[in-house]
């Protein structure tokens, strides 16, 4: 049986924390933005200009990051549940003072303190 | 509790969906490459220079992407599943004559009818 698509407490729930880690961004609430990714060597983020691996690579280029510059608009957005545990989230968005798009997708896990992201993927389109 | 990281059966099988589908992507075998993308509006895909939103958009693209160049060599690949039924996908590749570092991310569910990829993100890093 495929795994019920969008069930709608489940999404409120990805939903919610996908808001939550998008405000935790464009403050550069590092604290926050940590709590919210997988403590694991497995968690993986490609960001725009830098490929990290493990939870801990993570945590130490969001603490060297300039905190200036991140707010943004969201342009479009897509979230998905699968089953009670599992989820995806896309969205496009552009920075203030520039014309380029930029995609960001993450999938997220519900572990046992909470949803967290276990693979991101940030990009400015060619 | 948080769901069970790399089972060897559930790893094995996603290994093995991963690599149909890069022998499918490099030898541009579409049917294939269509039939391991769930069939959903809500299945995502961000390329290098384009963003489809629902499978049919996706299908499209394959469609009338030109066959050449497609070789790639992968330099760095990371699968992770989460339970029975979900993975995480992740590799950088070089295309042959560019020095430029591409990623690709995709997010696999278990459907009914075997592994599909629900989400997918490719990029050249910055």
């Amino acid at each position: 049986m495929d795994p019920a698509i969008n069930l709608p407490q489940v999404l409120a729930e990805v939903e919610a924390v996908f808001d939550e880690y998008e405000r935790a961004l464009t403050s550069n609430d590092v604290p926050a933005l940590d709590r919210l990714f997988w403590v694991s060597p497995h968690t993986l983020r490609y960001g725009a200009g830098e490929n990290l691996y493990g939870f801990e690579a993570i945590q130490a280029f969001r603490r060297g990051r300039p905190a200036n510059n991140l707010e943004r608009t969201i342009t479009a957005r897509a979230i998905t549940t699968f089953g009670q545990d599992f989820a995806v989230a896309n969205i496009e968005f552009r920075r203030d003072g520039s014309e380029r798009i930029g995609r960001q997708s993450q999938t997220w896990v519900r572990m046992t303190d909470g949803w967290r992201v276990v693979s991101a993927h940030v990009s400015l389109m060619s």
